[in-house]
């Protein structure tokens, strides 16, 4: 807030409706560290905004002089607070877009490192057919990189300087408000408005949605990580210092405390979301109630935003593939996670229909009895006679079922030159 | 946190679990100021829970002796984080409690003190017919009971220990366990819960639920007084301190701003209540991001609870009743509000569907003309011949309109010893 | 809306403020199948409730009689709305509440019959110590118990008649408003409220709550459903007709349907939740927005709930466990499962911070050289000198490390008879 | 889903995978309203999507021919569903987009017709300084067209097909699976995703903002019209057909119907937002509940967003303004409306701190007394000898406190060529 009504005051120098030096009388005694931030706080909840008390805290500091004189001239408090959550904002964005860019290269990383290592592609986390560690890596490359991209133009073109008086029509500032609050913009790297947006609340909502679809982006990630960490899966593993995911109690634990932060952190966020959108119809010129909601909101989904980022980061960092894992996984179903396969090339002979009922008869005989699927395959004549064991065998080979598992992965792999500048 | 761990040291005295002399050590040493909480935050950050890097603390303060040996022992880190949590929630929920049967009680005094007083009843915010400022505040107190009621049974019922160690079998304090936990129960004025609730999460929910039920009432009454403080119908005002209500810009300005406050605090209240919802269902023994994302949830849910029963409180204590504007505000439409009134009476002799399309007509000729609708009607011969003008200035009185307004407040009014035990 | 209309008819009757025949005529004409839909939904657009259209089309079906003269006398649209909704949720709540108690009850039945079958306890998905099935099912019980008392609660006192005319005072009612209502009351087995809540939305709120809750405990069952069937862990399995859980294109899925559709219907519950505590600050006598909200709402959540409680019923009746695949998941760790148990055993020599060492050291080298802990521990001189092989081995032996866990399930069955009226 | 069935068998044609005709054997016989919702309603309820159930419907009518053997042929059922719902989203943005557009262009001709007529503006719903109708409507106007653009801009790049098959490597079709998903992007005029997005669901969560964004920025308006539309405020009324805004019982009432539709309709989208965001971690490669839960809920959401839109548009097209209303609103005030431009003009001479306290002193003596500013002023020295009557007349002249107002609306004014298409 500090800055704002220091922008403003050089704002109002710059257009002539100040002396010279007031601006610079303000920057010497306008001291954050100095404020009372209790006495802040009591005046806030008797004005529902804290900005008058900082007006009087800032008075009394800079007694008759013209700093004083000129102080937030022609601005309101909402003025100054919406400016300087955009403030907050831009700045909080730097680091989150960083490390979204580090996550997203990380995943690029393990896209290209393990585009042929098999993994068992699960739906309802059920084996179901497999896929790639590196087409996995590259779906949540893409997403991350989507929401990277959003985030990245919302800082650009939507974080925007506030100012339009009492009531948004600058009339506090005659015939000069619009170079202020243009002198403003360019002074503190915001977009200049094209009218004040007190009661228009676009630029918040898009804001607050774009962290919380960047927020379940990430938990996507983290919730992948958490099940393929499970002892019972123990693909992954978090890596980290040495107390990282330690329990109070057991001495052998090892959770995946990075990815549970990163979930925690997203499960807040579609509630916070929620409410900047139920705030957004703010009546007349100024909200009463909604307004005031959003400034704890947003400053929270930011700062779950950046600690979610932050946590991924190092997850993605110290991942630790189990490859013996991967592998035995695979061979768990003893052969069902193939069943689609060789229903297909049984159907170029048999017909859709009868492939598929042979395929499902025999995978619940191996099911059953707890038998590889080829040999509950081999026992069924009309398979004998409708396939070789050859092609059997091609049809059972996981690395022989990944379609265009590896052109997908291309597709969103950065180029090497994107990839340059993106880390 | 430290309370609950205190706690469980006395209770495994108690059980004859640790020597005698172990819970005083550790009294003595385990002082909230003297850690620091960034070192925690540190922890929490890489364990996903600040008990680790608690103890670690409280280990170093307490060197080799008993204390050291016996701290913690039974307990896992969620064990100490949701008996805390609901420690924190017991000590909140007192002056919540006290603030909201204030609230109440001044609702039920403005209710006795003006339950005659005529004010226009409002739906979807047009005039509708008359009620009385009595049933308008009669409304505020039996929502405010209702919830004041629930939060009151949620504290004697379901804020309870949590004590289960690693996995809820309470294994590491051997047969002794349920006489540990009855004792910290005991001791910290908590319930005892039939079994461990660590991923079974109703109690949680239920609080944030009833916290949010309040909000939202007190929401109600807030937005009434800030609909009724609007400039243009200006029957009631905030009082209070010089400072109250100031614009930074504009020296008339009054704000409704305690009510804005209180508005402000309910409008974050449902996004949270969902997070608390969302985040039930919390896998196996432990909950792996949903039970990390309710610590600060509900910390918010409390803090913006209790700050809106305390500006609503402190906007009821004030309130200032416009008698004069009151009145002018019955009259403003001429009449118009008491069409149902008029129309019920025509109805005896006219029939129902005729004696609405009169005074259908007559309002619409009233309201284009700007003329009173008694006017209207006397201008229409069929109503001359259905009522008598003594009849019909009757219908268009409004206190002749008010129904069973008395009666329904007197259902809600505490009785004269009700009210003694509730102030 | 019929029904409730009827029974305003009727109390009218009854309170000699309508003519006795009135609403059997009603009765004779009022049937929903005759009502063009269609023609409501385009009234309702128009005026922000459908009941004007109704009424209407009503009296185009009565003519000129008595029942048309009388239909609807003394109530608003929102009262035959919201009494309607209160009625849709009394229904609603029958059957929901029994698959409630049946589902209960299999919870029961599973923690009665497995009481002593052991199952890892298993913390951020991790294995922790072991547990048992009864347990676990103990757990589910108690809190699917817990929500079903609170929604048998709200069911039996929540759910009340509205009946207060055009803004709230019975006016229109004479001096009999308080009569109707008590009839009316009466007659729809609904509770008589203290006064009209048009917008004093405690009523509807805490349904919502209480539904919301229940959907997030069911989900929890539901999410422990489906972890334990995945394919790596696979203790549990949905039964169910041949066509249940069938995927679309592989032959030898058989996916946790059941599970999968509870946890869809919870996870739509909290955002619904939000929207009924959002619409709790109503304005003066009738909401302009917030209870139009309500309407459909209310109606998912109760839809959403009673899915969910019937899927979960049916979930948990053909709940089928591999008591083969619990033990040898009970070996997966090859003891790790075990370390707090044995540091806890050799802390009584060793002191509580050389044991953990201890056994942290050995639960490292066991896990990197994928040997038995039991082996790693063996090799440890400090570990040999401190405890012998048997109590070593009786530390290992998970059914000796239970701590309370029979007494826990001994708490939250029901007795014989209680179980006996909850079926 | 019929569509995409289809459009999947002509894209399998087109690249050679099933034979010609297959396809238009298919189009024949695939008819929505052959189909029994029932079965497919309790097919899907067993299989967690209603996909297989459809297909054996599908197959029973087709027989033995080709189209039956090809059907699905390399889907899966996601692949369907999801692809079938962007395609839903895409229809439904159409009129949509349409009625957004309709709507700004009515607060573009406001803004125009009424851009010096001058109004109260309101903050915190108290009468704070001058504002004109006209910078109102282009307030409106900026926050639609924002929307509007963005909702475009989804349309275009965001609603993509989906076709993965089982795993989302598309294996059972070969080395031809993405020319299959480029051929069925191409006739479905959806967007050719760079990989399946079955569980990366950016897409799906961004429109689901994007709506909600665009509900919140509706209700902004529409909350504002009912506001100005209350019988104590009345600058603005719905018009509308002859039973718009009636009530069942008051003969007298107009209500703004309309505008509380649009109210309703978004109150209830934050929910909904919250629900898509919340399920976007679903888990490996295929949601488990996450992804059941969007479909009603995105529905919803296009629903909610095309009601609004189309009340909006009939209340924006309707919409009265009453100026007499509006003139004498501006005067309620007697001058305090002025404050701030009477305090600036005397800071001029006084400095800032002096003038404010002189002018507070005043609006509290006119508010008291109930006089005018302009009386309570001139009784005061220091205002004389500070002002003389006609600049402090000036200074109580609204229409000279408009600041920019008009530079404020020309730049958000469409061009006229801009206007032209967009109307």
């Amino acid at each position: 807030m500090l800055d704002v009504e220091l922008a403003l005051a050089r704002a109002l120098e710059h257009t002539g409706l100040a002396p010279a030096g007031a601006a610079e009388e303000l920057a010497a005694l306008a001291d954050a560290n100095a404020l009372d931030l209790a006495t802040l706080g009591r005046g806030g909840e008797a004005a529902a905004t804290p900005v008058p008390a900082l007006l009087r805290a800032l008075r009394e500091r800079l007694g008759d002089g013209a700093a004083a004189e000129y102080l937030h001239r022609g601005a309101t408090s909402q003025d100054i607070l919406d400016t300087a959550s955009m403030l907050v904002a831009k700045r909080a964005l730097g680091p989150l877009l960083e490390d979204l860019g580090e996550a997203a290269g990380l995943c690029a990383g393990l896209a290209e490192r393990h585009r042929h290592r098999l993994q068992p592609g699960r739906t309802l986390l059920q084996q179901a057919a497999p896929v790639t560690v590196g087409l996995k890596a590259a779906g949540w490359l893409s997403g991350l990189e989507d929401v990277r991209t959003w985030l990245a133009e919302i800082r650009e073109r939507e974080l925007a300087v506030q100012l339009g008086g009492a009531v948004g029509t600058l009339a506090a500032l005659g015939d000069r408000g619009l170079a202020v609050l243009a002198d403003m913009a360019g002074q503190l790297g915001l977009v200049e408005p094209p009218l004040p947006w007190h009661t228009i609340r676009v630029r918040p909502a898009r804001l607050a949605c774009a962290l919380g679809v960047a927020l379940g982006m990430m938990a996507k990630v983290a919730r992948d990580v958490i099940l393929l960490a499970q002892t019972e899966v123990a693909e992954l593993s978090e890596g980290g210092a040495a107390e990282h995911g330690r329990s109070s109690t057991l001495p052998h634990k090892r959770n995946p405390s990075g990815a549970v932060a990163v979930v925690a952190c997203a499960q807040r966020a579609p509630g916070l979301v929620a409410t900047m959108l139920s705030s957004m119809p703010q009546e007349h010129e100024r909200g009463a109630g909604g307004w005031q909601a959003e400034w704890e909101t947003q400053l929270q989904l930011l700062r779950l935003a950046g600690s979610a980022a932050d946590s991924l980061t190092a997850v993605l960092r110290g991942l630790h593939l189990d490859t013996d894992r991967l592998s035995a996984n695979l061979e768990l179903s003893a052969g069902l996670l193939m069943s689609e396969s060789v229903a297909a090339a049984l159907a170029e002979s048999l017909g859709r229909a009868r492939a598929w009922e042979l395929v499902g008869q025999a995978t619940q005989t191996a099911a059953r009895e707890g038998r590889p699927l080829r040999e509950a395959l081999l026992e069924l004549d009309e398979v004998l006679a409708a396939i070789d064991t050859e092609k059997l065998d091609d049809a059972l080979a996981p690395e022989r079922y990944l379609g265009v598992a590896d052109e997908l992965i291309e597709r969103v792999l950065p180029t090497r030159r994107g990839r340059a500048s993106a880390s």
